[in-house]
Parts: C-alpha cells; sequence; structure tokens
C-alpha cells in the first residue's frame, strides 16, 4: 500500500511523541477552549481495546473541593513514599515539584470498567489485564493529543486509590487507572524533569532491545538494525 | 504559550490515531525497513514512563520456531475461550481472524522489568500497577508511529503469559505485557474489524463522560463542553 500519510503529518505524531512532557509546573491561568477539550477526549475514546470492549470512562472534575481532597491524599502519599528511600534521595525527592492538581484548571480521572459488553470480551479471556492495558493506551493517545493543542498534561500516581473512589463515588468493580491534570502552560521543557534533575538518565535505545529471546543484544541476522539502533540519535 | 504545532503537524496525530487499526490479516510479504523500525522503536522508547523509570524491553522476534511456538498457543488458547460462549457467538467467534504471527515478517514482545532502576521508583510508591501503565504508553506510542509509516500492527492477546516467558526465556519477575505482529498491509480496514463484524458498536463520545464524579452525566456548570461532546461526529 502506498503510504497515505505526508511529511508533515508524520512529522506531527513524532513532534507530538518526542516533546510531551509530563507537566506538573508551569500551568497558566487560560482557561481551555471546551472544544479542544472535547478533540482531546474523542482522542482518548479513539484508542484500541480489547476486544473493542471501550473500557475506560472520563471523569472531568474542576470542583474545588473534589480536587483539595485528592491533592490531601497526594500530600499523605508523597510523606509516606519518602520514608522509603534514604538521604540524600530522601531530601531531593521531597524537593520535586510533583503535581498541579490545583494550578491546572482541569482535572480527568481517567477509570476502568471490567464489566462493560462483559462478561465474554474477545482476547480478555487468557490475559485479563489487557482490559485494564486498553485504558492506559487512551490515555496515551489524550496525552499525544493535547500535546498538539498546546495544552500541559501531568500523570499524578502518588495518589492512593482508596481515597479516589470514595471521593468520586467509583463503584466497587471500577478502578481508577489515571489521574491527570491538564491546563496550558508557559513553556514545554526541553526534557523530562526527573532527567534534567539528573534523578535518572535517559537510556539508550540500544539499551532496551533484544533479538530473539530475553537478553540477547547480538545476533547475526539482525545485525544491520543493530547498527542501525546503535547509532540512534537521542531526542530530547 | 503560542501552539507550536502548524495544522499539518496536528492533523498527523489526529489521522494517525484515528485510522490506527489492530490489523490481524492484509499482511503483505514486503520487508520492513530496518531504518523504519529502528524508528518507530525510538517513538516507543520516548513513552512516558512512571519516575522515568523506562521500565520497558522489546524483544525483535523473526525466528520461524518461536512464532511457531507461539501461534500454538493461540490455538490452544482461542479453543479453550470458544467453551466460554454460547451459540451462535461461539462460531462467530471462531469464524474470526484475530491474529498475524506467522503472516506478518516481524513480531515484537514488549515486557515490563519492574526491577529497573528500583527498589525506589518516584510516582510509584503508592500504585505499584503504573509501571506496567507505562509499558502500555509505549506500545501506543509504536502503534502510532507504525501507522504514519503504512506499517500494520495487530496485538495479540489470546496467547498463555507462561508458554510466552518460556519460549522467549523471560526470567520469573519480567511479564510480558504485549504481543505484537506487524508488517506492510494491502489496506488499512476503515473501521475496526469488531464493528464492521457487528460483534459489539462504538460508543458514543458522551457515553464515556462523566462530571465531577461517577455517573454523572449532568451537570450545570459543564453544560457548555455537554453539549459539544453530544454532537461529537462520530470518526471511523
Amino acid at each position: 500500500m502506498h503510504n497515505d500519510f505526508s511529511d508533515d503529518e508524520k512529522n506531527g505524531l513524532y513532534k507530538a511523541i518526542f516533546s510531551r512532557r509530563d507537566v506538573r509546573s508551569h500551568f497558566t491561568s487560560e482557561p481551555i477552549d471546551d472544544a479542544i477539550i472535547s478533540k482531546i477526549l474523542n482522542a482518548a475514546h479513539h484508542a484500541p481495546s480489547v476486544g473493542f470492549s471501550q473500557p475506560w470512562n472520563f471523569i472531568l472534575i474542576k470542583d474545588l473541593d473534589t480536587r483539595k481532597k485528592i491533592k490531601e491524599s497526594f500530600e499523605i502519599e508523597r510523606k509516606r513514599a519518602s520514608h522509603l528511600v534514604e538521604e540524600p534521595q530522601k531530601s531531593k525527592y521531597l524537593s520535586f515539584k510533583l503535581e498541579g492538581i490545583l494550578d491546572s484548571p482541569l482535572n480527568i480521572c481517567v477509570t476502568y470498567d471490567p464489566s462493560k459488553f462483559g462478561p465474554f470480551v474477545i482476547g480478555k479471556t487468557s490475559i485479563p489485564e489487557t482490559g485494564i492495558y486498553s485504558v492506559c493506551c487512551a490515555v496515551q493517545n489524550l496525552w499525544l493529543a493535547a500535546r498538539t493543542e498546546g495544552i500541559g498534561l501531568g500523570w499524578v500516581s502518588i495518589l492512593s486509590n482508596e481515597t479516589l473512589k470514595k471521593v468520586l463515588e467509583l463503584p466497587e468493580h471500577v478502578i481508577p487507572v489515571a489521574y491527570l491534570c491538564l491546563g496550558h502552560v508557559s513553556a514545554f521543557a526541553e526534557k523530562p524533569d526527573l532527567e534534567t534533575a539528573r534523578w535518572l538518565p535517559r537510556l539508550e535505545l540500544k539499551d532496551v532491545i533484544y533479538y530473539e529471546k530475553w537478553e540477547r543484544k547480538e545476533n547475526s541476522s539482525w545485525n544491520n538494525i543493530h547498527e542501525l539502533i546503535k547509532a540512534n540519535l537521542d531526542y530530547a
């Protein structure tokens, strides 16, 4: 088949992927246009899903009382986590800005409902976790779409799921997968914050690729691609 | 901030999202260019990851013996699943083509290694599942990048993870997250196969959106966006 993407269209996708950031600060007070919110939610809804089960829901949150309760949960969990690590990492960890729950104009909780179109979902019979994997693909679509619209997004995972379920009144069987903070930003950082802070380095592409089986880093029938992967430029 | 995406670049991302398909047939014998394989793997590697832990590995698989073993596992699991559903769905399920393990020139197993940069990973202390969620985001990046390059991708989830681990020699602590089949295709379907076969309908966007709390479908402070979401066009 003739490739149906122009160079500009292709570049748009790669640009979104390489310039997407987990945004925790630099949110501005400018509200997000409703049409853009609808557009990026539609992008999320067009993610792949196991057996076409579309097991996601998106709870849009602006209410200050709700957000304050979520922020409280963040503070508790952040403190709890700090006891798991020794100095000097502990102080460094506590110095990081890790969420924008109250600074961003829009929060979205993305949930997984395993009962949707069930109980027989094609493709979910051997590995039931694939249902939740579909929801993660929707989050990534939403994230990339937001980036192309100039909207920053941060995923807050230092939270108690029990608190989230109580505050958002989720039924017992529904799992909160992602708690997202969205808003316009003054700038997107060139690199991930944790890379800039020298918390962790970005791995080289060659370090995450194996050939045929686990940990095989050389293989005669993969020589050509191995050279390309080793030479791969590191995008910011 | 001034939006830094041109209309063509933005359209590229949305076009990839809306025209991406789970491809199980229509693979051609044309090999995938090594430079493209390297490029889409790099896109996957630039997914977000909890605490910048980059917990993914990509095992590239061409070996026929390996693929035959995986295909065998698919056949066993597919048959097993068929006993979970009554006629007429059972026959319909068994009539679907659900994988391209041997028809596609490249298989990739994407794995999750929870020990990478551990044990203290920022953001993974309250919800350890976020590690595996990061790997799913990488899969979605890979899928979208492949689409812009004209490469079809199918995610095979009717498999035994135990078999996958044994065949690919994964260590005990590593989890196979996705088994992907990639290749050039004669065409991308306009709609998901399961939608075309009337197995399940695509939900309307308004059916997956709630306001402030679970199942709240109306909310006075969300009227404007609710109207936009209800009017949302259904993209193929």
